[in-house]
């Protein structure tokens, strides 16, 4: 028996000295190299865990040199103002919703969120309506919201107080924005955007454009996903000219973050934003070239293929003046027939850390630290794949289902309940989340009424071999009647 | 204008070399030496910075290593169930909560409790009494809870759904715990322990017991306050044989943290445990011995005090069958006439960092790494201090006094307000907490009427020169009527 089994299973991953396609966007510690006083400092990171003693300021009153740092992530993001978040877009996103909204408050949200915007709707006591996600056939995932169905449900619920979106989604694809903002601000609703997945956008002109610029009221942005910034890091930013409560802010902010915030993650958001300024425009330019040039020698190969802008052309939701794909990632997409999950796998044997996979899909997130010899290591390992060794029937995914609410996500989370044969619960409503992986999108949230399709779906998902989240057994956790 | 404010703060501090008698445990590294592959790990922890890829777990469904650490963790302090916690003990507070209680409840709670269960109180939307803390005159401070206030107050609401108590205070004081949770076993109250500051409890028969084996429900402890583990890390334990709901418990934790946990973080915890299993007992021995040692000597000097268990032999809050005060801690106490606040500042003059001071003690935390070294350099200043540089006129504490609640602190907090001046305020309800420091302690919590008694309070502490929280320029914040 190990004495310190998570510290020596850590080594043991450390030791494979895998390349990393994966978060954290520093990886391994490549993206703190290359100014001198800054390596040294990383060097010694450990003296940098400090408390709060006099010189070092208070994240939750910042009016030294925290405060220097925000108002420099706040000008380099052009924001109202910025917060360093020291428990991730998580925290970001709970600050987000209990800023703006109260409880009852009816509001428009992607079926498709992160669990933490799910659980901030939950501790609101909010009233979500969904709107649902485009089903992309060919990559078998659902990629970005179905606009017309946005248009549709914003037109039915004009006193929705706020929309939250995700921009990108994990598969780097963003949304038509500009058009969201657009129609939300002729009903004064609130617009917040989960950009866990954005910190880098807008830096050079071959990125996304950044949430803010385009003109959301607030934008969470995980640092530690695609900058050189520590696991955990995040940044939230106020959009300039919007009605915020910043009193409401701080507090919230606040309330869902240590008061003992660790200096190491908060120096590694210090340089996260420097680099970007200093660095940021050239490096990405740079790391993009080399994607672009490995995605084209990838996409000869015929039984995979890396997802490019020319893809989404028809994707009702990518009609943007801006890039709509996140260049610094890939989604290698695998031929029907083909399991990603196995070629997944298989990369991993061949020392390539992906970020993860779905049954067509696997994705890689790269950042500035990922040089030629990365790429050239993956390009080699897919020639050398041999098919036959990762085949697997394919399951196609359903079209997002989105099936009648019948009381708040709160209300049905804290009710007393009982597991149910899936067979008996045809009308019962929903306690505990049914969520199939993939795609990783709710075929029941609690509150809701379980009808013939939301069942068919589950049996279908199960039938296939696929794990569904919130069944065990055959049961599903319904309200007890 | 420094282009990585935060960085270059944070080394101009580490080039300041000061001994550590504050936060956190590991005092600037030295508690990671010792054990020659720890070390290395440590020297290296850049590189354990990683994401939940295969193989390293997943915080929040944990099958893995986590989950093998959390059961060592389990096992050492006796728990039902233990969570590692990267978002401190704030995220812990939070947790226990909305976990324990639900919208309306009745709770009995300290008044000088720490900020994250107020703000715990307001978000889970919570009926609170309380208890008022005992001033002890010699020491200027608010020191423990008053039993005798307690025990009329339970016996006045024995409704309530559950009690949360800080075990131990900043000071290092404990209360007798064994008899509030007697008390409130009798009507089924849940017991809930914010044990922030004694993570190293129960190592030693020196130190006090640890709430969980004194039979608390739920106790939250920050790791990096005593213990060799980052800033921000803390443990949420449940208590042996308890009626605590699981799943919520689940959920709620969950919740607080981020979806992206530091790896960094975790492995400090796993081995903060370690630590405390393999060398805890006798390093705490030799440190409370060094610790009695330099107390005696100090307390020769006739201008400063350090806190002994003798001095609190008639608080009726320490009568308890255990050790009453953490040993592994100082509670400096100067004579009046002199400035607590001043001799911290002499104190960093020379290199010596405390904790935190309030006008008339200076505290200090030390752990197993404060070797015999640091305690001759913390010995040296105070012989060497002249008490000219350091005298101001005393101002002493006003007692504990808790106004009438017309509403509940949420409804306070979320209704419009208006900032009126303190004259003018009497018969208000109160929208945003009043908090002199010293004592830190709420003169009003939103929600409270202001009486002439707060009034008084207030500008008796202004008129002295005191930071008032929540006053700006002689206006408090009301709500609007
Ligand atoms: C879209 C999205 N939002 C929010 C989060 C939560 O961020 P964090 O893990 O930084 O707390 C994630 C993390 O995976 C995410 O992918
Ligand atoms: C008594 C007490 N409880 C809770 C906390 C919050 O813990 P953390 O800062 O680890 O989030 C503190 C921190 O100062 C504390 O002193």
């Amino acid at each position: 028996m190990s004495k310190l089994p998570l510290i020596e299973g850590v080594l043991r991953y450390v030791k494979e000295n895998n390349v990393s396609f994966s978060m954290p966007g520093h990886k391994g510690g490549e993206g703190f190299l290359g100014v001198p006083e800054v390596e040294e400092f990383f060097k010694n990171i450990i003296k940098a865990d400090l408390t709060e003693v006099d010189g070092l300021d208070n994240l939750h009153n910042p009016e030294g040199v925290i405060k220097e740092s925000l108002d420099k992530l706040s000008q380099f993001y052009n924001s109202r103002k910025s917060y360093f978040l020291v428990n991730g877009s998580t925290s970001g996103n709970l600050a987000m919703i209990f800023s703006c909204f109260n409880e009852g408050d009816k509001i428009i949200v992607e079926r498709n969120c992160h669990r933490s915007i799910f659980n901030g709707v939950v501790l609101r006591k909010l009233r979500p309506v969904y709107i649902r996600n485009e089903l992309i056939k060919k990559y078998n995932a659902p990629m970005s919201i179905d606009v017309e169905h946005f248009l549709c449900l914003i037109n039915k619920n004009k006193d929705a107080k706020g929309i939250i979106l995700t921009y990108p989604n994990y598969y780097g694809i963003c949304t038509n924005l500009q058009l969201i903002i657009n129609e939300a601000k002729k009903y004064n609703m609130k617009i917040l955007v989960d950009s866990a997945h954005g910190a880098h956008f807008g830096v050079c002109e071959e990125l996304p454009e950044s949430a803010l610029t385009i003109g959301a009221d607030m934008v969470v942005m995980s640092s530690h996903k695609t900058l050189p910034s520590f696991t955990q890091t995040a940044f939230l930013h106020i959009g300039n000219n919007c009605e915020i409560n910043m009193e409401k802010v701080d507090f919230y902010v606040s309330t869902f973050l240590s008061t003992s915030p660790s200096y190491m993650l908060m120096c590694s958001m210090d340089y996260g934003r420097y680099f970007l300024e200093e660095f940021g425009k050239e490096t990405y330019k740079d790391l993009i070239k080399r994607a672009n040039k490995y995605r084209n020698l990838i996409n000869k190969l015929n039984w995979v293929h890396v997802l490019e802008e020319k893809d989404l052309i028809n994707v009702s939701c990518c009609q943007s003046k801006y890039p709509i794909i996140d260049l610094s990632r890939f989604v290698i997409n695998v031929q029907e027939g083909l399991s990603a999950h196995k070629l997944n796998n298989y990369l991993r044997k061949n020392k390539i850390q992906a970020e993860m996979s779905d049954g067509s899909n696997v994705i890689l997130i790269f950042s500035p630290f990922n040089y030629e010899e990365d790429f050239k290591i993956l390009y080699d390992a897919l020639i050398n794949c041999s098919t036959n060794d990762i085949s697997e029937r394919s399951v196609p995914i359903k079209e997002i289902y989105i099936p009648e609410a019948r009381l708040l996500p709160y209300e049905a989370s804290e009710r007393k309940r009982v597991e149910l044969n899936i067979d008996k619960a045809l009308g019962r409503i929903c306690a505990l989340a049914v969520v199939p992986y993939p795609p990783g999108v709710p075929i029941l949230n609690p509150g809701e009424v379980i009808d013939y399709n939301c069942i068919y779906m589950i049996k279908y998902y199960l039938e296939n071999g696929i794990s569904v989240l919130g069944i065990n057994d055959n049961k599903i956790t319904v309200l007890d009647s």
